[in-house]
């Protein structure tokens, strides 16, 4: 796993808006599915706070997710969310070390 | 994916400890392999933090999970751990609801 790359993101909506900015990270997330280098993209509901999501990312390099996010089907989507967040998205960058094989 | 559970865990090894911490938490894993409730178990460094290991688990459901950790063969390591944290692991249970499928 060492040339895996992963980021745990947390980005808190503005109040009233977490199911909307969901529906938009859902869909920019689309393109993933036929992108072998994108190994996990999970969008999750905070349970206890309802205003929190978290997104998992896993992927097969540093350089493939900024290539991802950078596809022009892909930019809209971050426009759009942006707004809908107080502030901006808090991203941790993590090293997979192993666990369950994927 | 309404029926899941998922947690990402943040644990604060004492300093020099995270190593040895995540040793333990591979070595806690490794009957997930052969449990088909487990869907993802990841063990990460955070890139930035020495100390910090962050764990992403996503499980068929939150009883399949609670019934893997208690496992005889799973608590040792739980008890090996805790004294290398500083503290208590930080859990944030989590909805998943959508993305790439695993």
């Amino acid at each position: 796993m060492n040339s895996h790359y992963a980021l745990i993101n947390k980005l808190i909506a503005k109040p009233g808006k977490r199911e909307e900015v969901i529906e938009i990270l859902l869909a920019a997330g689309r393109p993933f599915q036929d992108n072998p280098a994108c190994i996990l993209y999970l969008v999750c509901k905070d349970a206890r706070d309802p205003n929190i999501i978290w997104v998992e990312d896993l992927w097969t390099s540093k350089d493939e997710h900024t290539a991802a996010l950078a596809k022009p089907e892909v930019r809209p989507f971050v426009a759009q969310a942006i707004p809908l967040l107080e502030g901006m998205p808090e991203q941790t960058e993590v090293e997979p070390i192993g666990g369950k094989e994927l």
